[in-house]
């Protein structure tokens, strides 16, 4: 089997999950390639070989461009924030490189259309972390849509909301920065990946974008203006004919991990919460008499790959081991056993989509979502 | 102690609701006067008699003017078909009685500015039949928004959710005439009073009303367009400066009774479905470290008046017990021992909000709610 | 329709029960009778007094031996302390009243087999409160266990656990008693009645009573010896031929109303509580493959006698109205339209299984039920 | 730092565990050691070959002596059918390797104390795969009762129950073996663990073993008659002074998963179930009055070592890691770093446990548990 060289880039939050995922990925899978855990590169050198240590790789380096050019790197993670994404995306395909990267892609809708146009031309599989979608219980929930199993679907609600940025006192971040910042593009962007994956392209949005906390204090305690929203509500058409609604917060006292959506059907509804990521909520109007309700489907042997990770089922899966789902996706497209799961062409159409309802939001008006060469089925 | 007589017309779902709540309270409550359930009153002579009898009236008829003009009648409540109830309430506050009606108080805001204003007029006390808000979990869920328990509020999320109409084989009624139909009547008042009742009034919104059926069967099988809305979504922004959302849908698989909301503030947060109405989730941030957590209040002797149904807590409240209390509150407001609690003040506001998010949808603009003479506190 | 009369015995909290539960009765259903509420006893002439204005009633009395030789008092509600259960009960059945006593029915089984044997003998109609039995949703749960639908029946586990003796400084009250007294009385009687309504006779067990607090202080604070259980399990032998367990605790914080159970069968299982009483959860093996799982089935139209409530499904029913239709058995039955649901030959038996189950923990030995002359199906 | 060689025998459900487990804890703690994944053996030449490939093992063998007997190898990890345990581990305690045993340790208690005695004897470090205890929201619990959080326990509750064996056409198999089998062995063995874990020992027992299904058939499709139980339960006595009890069943329609326990203390109670792993429902009487309720803690970073997975709370731990959780402490304790968090002591008492309530059941008397060398805190 073929060996393929890893070079990661970042080791806060999601640098974590991705060196878990691919060591994970790589016992639990039958994977097409031997994985190589090549490079770690991170801020400082000293940073870079601490994780290096930890996560099992042979190399370390302070400068990303020194893994970019590694001739053992063939695929490049990258976790940093996200300002940074373009540039190194950029040069990673360049160099030939497939290309992992968090979300949101880039900070623009501009960025993410060099970007994706960069690895299309280029010919190398890329992937955005669009984790959530990777669950056997998610895509469960897209097989009884896609299938027909819910009937026509009549309605839709997805709501991310977690509330790492309740408390005022929490200090300016990247995550603040007018340009590519905000609660929509940290979490929306899952909140609208999530639909489309489930329900196919949006069409038209109207946004409602809402800064709460007018400033937050830089780290010499100064005040400085938010100009990005803390919640952002939208009104979605998608093109299959139904409407819904997307909300994203992160100020929502008590729910750490609250990436939810309820599906309404003719024939039944479903609803999911990440905070219990191994079940599914599923209500069918084919039950008997007397006998109906949402029943909770516990995640296990039926619902792959579930049994890659363990032969009984309604043990319980991880949010590392979605992780590792993610990476094997990201692998198999490499390897030409499948096509792009969440490629950069999404990636891009996620952040037009963020872009529009915020310029919705701005104009007070319903806006079509602009074409993108990539359109989810 | 005083008699007051009831005079009860239409003995539908809710006829029997208001029946059962007014024998509930007079049980159950140390209420200001003594009930004589005077007339019963229905469509026909012989409707009229079997609800007398299932509902121990002393009298009936199949004419609501008899029953309005019977001097031993102090008060109506109002049951019927929504497009009846301008001319009984008027009938009834013009004959000096005090008036209980069921919500859409009417088909306009034309017609309930009228009533509310025949009502003030003559002195008479009203009540709009919002019963959710009467549930002891709600009103503790109003006192922890007000009191500031839960900080200042950032976010509103409410949805009245049923399913009674998802069989495209349910047949044109009354619900779906253009003029005063549709979810938002019928659902989103209860979603937009319960939001008023907890948050204070909503200032702007930006409604989307959406029709998933184009037609309906007539009785004798004809299909006929439907002019009104299966299932509506609004923006919401509140006069405390707090945004949020509501939804109505009468398309909702699952969900028989799902009045739900959720309330996010700065020092914890709240959520609530009436299916499980004896229940309010609460997440407080001043909980101990490693000790946050979502927990279910089970509705106890705390919460009055849970103490007048039973004297142990967690033996849990039913439909009727709510109604119940909402009797008490009509009652002690005409024995002026409290005001009104949702007057027809009120039950206008409620039909302006609609018709302000039917309009707002129709411009597709975000639309100031007209001010109204009463306003919720 | 005939009229009878109806005589209340106690006005606490079981009184007060037993008064809201015939006047919903009264209202929600085609009773066989018209009801008459014509004497309310108490202990002293005042506090029958405030309870008749409350309940309603006719006329009051501090003697009950007046109620009970009242010539329109055709039926005898019992809800004093347990001591005084018998000789109400007999007297009221040697003046032919059809006599409805609260639980324990007795405080041995030599006075509820006297009690039993008495009213047979005399032909009254007789019933215990052991009113969970009659939720929809346990009738529903017994049904699906009678057709077959859950298979054969292979494990039992019921608990009935509350919190209200957890604080050490409750003081000593007849709860306490060595005769009659005890959790085991108290709380066990309605799980050994479930059980057996579910699943059918008992025949033999083998109990752990267990005593937590040694002392309980007098009114006089003087510590005074425990002898009767906080906490009592028992193993259970069904004639069916499964096995099972129940539990009964006064110990059990966070739990107001934790009346429980479980059944697991060979195709399905289905667990209950009491704290959700308009919900079964169901588990059925013949659900689809990767679509199986635990459904909470809620109380609806489908579910008699909920329609009689309530038109809607899903809009719950209370603790109160879990009485009345307790109540509408008991007229049903003295009208002869139905056989006495839970008569006071259950109610000994019961006493019998309380009674052998704390002989069997002294004994701590498996302890066969002695025979009754009442034996449920 | 030192490298220090892993032996796994068996590729099973609980082999595949442990090769994750070893390969999650590589990745996500600081270990004491390198780990060079050395030998994988299983019964046959090719099975090792195939599992040596998946789990990345250097070499393989189909004969598990030689994996004990080669020097890289310094701990051997057994997940073998029950009836080989003790000859593997008393070869591989003789080699002085340390030894990581999946429960049951051994048929008899004669065996586990000879495995014992040898381990002691022998200097080694020993586990036995109890791994629930190793949960954080477990160890939380047991926080919460040790650290008098709870007030004094006065009652528990413990649950294993699973469906596996369900169907009557599961065929004869080890667990079916009158020496060593049942589910008491299999389920209970697990719920004894959690059980001493939480509360400490447990020093009497009443035992209520049952057997449902009394043949089951061998392969060639003869019925063999069931000599072991499908569903135990036991009373409790736990040397702290607290009763309770506990039930194991391998028969329970729609629980994969339900490791379930209550813990009732006098200032407060928890509750868990294996099948929301993540969660600790924890009910504090403390709540201000009329704020009680459960409430669900989610496992996040103040809930060690969860935040070595992620740094992000509430976003989910799976049945994989919390091996790892259980290798951690395997590797620590061989390191000096701490105690035998489960060793084959432990493993031995649980044996002597069940072996006690099998006595017991048989005898039909309460039995005390014979001492053992090892007791738990």
């Amino acid at each position: 089997m073929e060996r393929i060289g890893l070079g990661l880039i970042g080791s806060g939050f999601m640098g974590m999950a991705h060196a878990f995922g691919f060591a994970i990925a790589e016992r639990v899978f039958d994977l097409p390639y031997k994985l190589d855990f090549a490079v770690m590169a991170d801020a400082t050198d000293a940073l870079a070989k601490t994780a290096q240590e930890r996560f099992g790789f042979r190399e370390s380096t302070g400068d990303w461009r020194a893994l970019v050019a590694d001739p053992s790197v063939h695929m490049v993670a990258i976790t940093t924030p996200n300002a940074l994404h373009k540039e190194i995306a950029l040069a990673a395909i360049a160099a030939g490189k497939h290309v992992y990267c968090e979300k949101p892609l880039g900070l623009t809708s501009e960025e993410t259309e060099e970007m994706a146009h960069a690895a299309a031309a280029a010919g190398v599989v890329t992937q955005v972390g669009f984790n959530y979608i990777c669950n056997p219980m998610v895509v469960l929930a897209r097989h009884m849509i896609r299938s027909g199993e819910l009937g026509d679907i009549v309605n839709y609600r997805g709501v991310h909301a977690e509330g790492y940025m309740l408390d005022p006192a929490t200090g300016w971040n990247f995550r603040f920065e007018p340009l590519g910042g905000g609660v929509l593009a940290d979490l929306g962007s899952h909140a609208l990946a999530t639909a489309e994956f489930l329900l196919g392209p949006i069409d038209e949005v109207f946004g409602d974008c809402r800064t709460v906390y007018p400033t937050r204090l830089s780290r010499d305690g100064t005040p400085v203006p938010v100009k990005v929203d803390d919640i952002t509500c939208a009104q979605l058409r998608f093109a299959r004919g139904c409407g819904g609604s997307m909300e994203a917060s992160w100020l929502a006292a008590g729910e750490p991990m609250g990436h939810t959506f309820h599906v309404y059907g003719t024939k039944g509804a479903i609803s999911f919460t990440q905070e219990r990521l191994n079940e599914l909520r599923h209500y069918s109007c084919a039950d008997p008499e007397g006998r109906h309700g949402f029943r909770t489907i516990l995640a296990g042997t039926e619902h792959p790959p579930y049994g890659d990770f363990c032969v009984a089922s309604g043990h319980q899966l991880g949010f590392n081991d979605i992780k590792a789902i993610e990476v094997k996706g990201f692998l198999d497209a490499i390897a030409g056993r499948q096509a792009e799961p969440m490629g950069f062409g999404w990636g891009h159409r996620i952040q037009v989509l963020t872009d529009t309802i915020r310029a919705s939001s701005r104009a007070k008006a319903w806006t079509n979502v602009p074409p993108t060469a990539f359109r989810p089925k």
